[in-house]
């Protein structure tokens, strides 16, 4: 507690996904002051074909 | 706003799945008078063995 | 199958939200020719307090 | 109606993963005196470097 | 690790949803060997106007 | 894009739960070089028996 889910299209870096990941961590533990260990945080990732934003999707932007 | 998430199994084709991220998004700038670039569809997709009903997984159906 | 989940703010009128759901609904029976009994569609709404777009809060915009 | 979304990291079996969609399955007909029918499970799945709890990624525990 | 999210329309008993949640936990438990601890399970629960099955609300089955 | 969901229980302050979204959303634009503005934040809030870690409710820890 808290869980956090990241939805997001594929393509970004695991570097950048898992430097968010720990931002996200850090950022609940101070605002929540829960320890780290309760904290998960999970991507949620879909080709880009299958995501869309306004009426576009993300691989005919 | 609004996020709109879509979860079915494997299988379907990118026309499809396109063709319904593009009515939904049309459903909603109808119906709550948002633009459409507010609205993001995400399509959250399971292979057939990890999604059942009914107590039967979707590739043994 | 599929299941749909819309998140959104409060606010909206019930009537809106149960035409988005019907018009949901019928997207994904004639895009995906599955059988309406079929399909799930559940808002999920939170507080404008507990919504944020772009750093800011849906009840300070 | 209920569906249930199951998050976890990749290097599952398949057996295990359809023996605890059923147990699911069957727990909600047990609980909610539903018919299995309505009951659907989906197992979200993402690989452990998408995921991370107390700030370490899956993959590097 | 697991994060379970079961989504319904209110109106089920607190104990009917407490037995459900520990049901989840200890199938996730039996069949993944993982801790209890580590079992997350939360209810997401809309009101019956939000929610539909088959293009029809749950409070006008 | 991308659109972050946060699973919590009733009880936080607003200050906290505004404070986390504005902290996240710092996150995402600094990790993903993404405007702010693409930047989605929704906390998704239970009450305490309607979610279960270990198999203990949080109203009952």
């Amino acid at each position: 507690m808290p869980e956090i889910l990241v939805h997001i299209v594929e393509g970004r870096s695991a570097e950048s996904k898992k430097a968010l990941m720990r931002d996200i961590t850090e950022a609940v533990v101070r605002n929540f002051a829960v320890p780290a260990e309760r904290v998960v945080v999970q991507i949620v990732e879909s080709p880009k074909s299958d995501k869309m934003r306004g009426g576009v999707a993300f691989d005919e932007m």
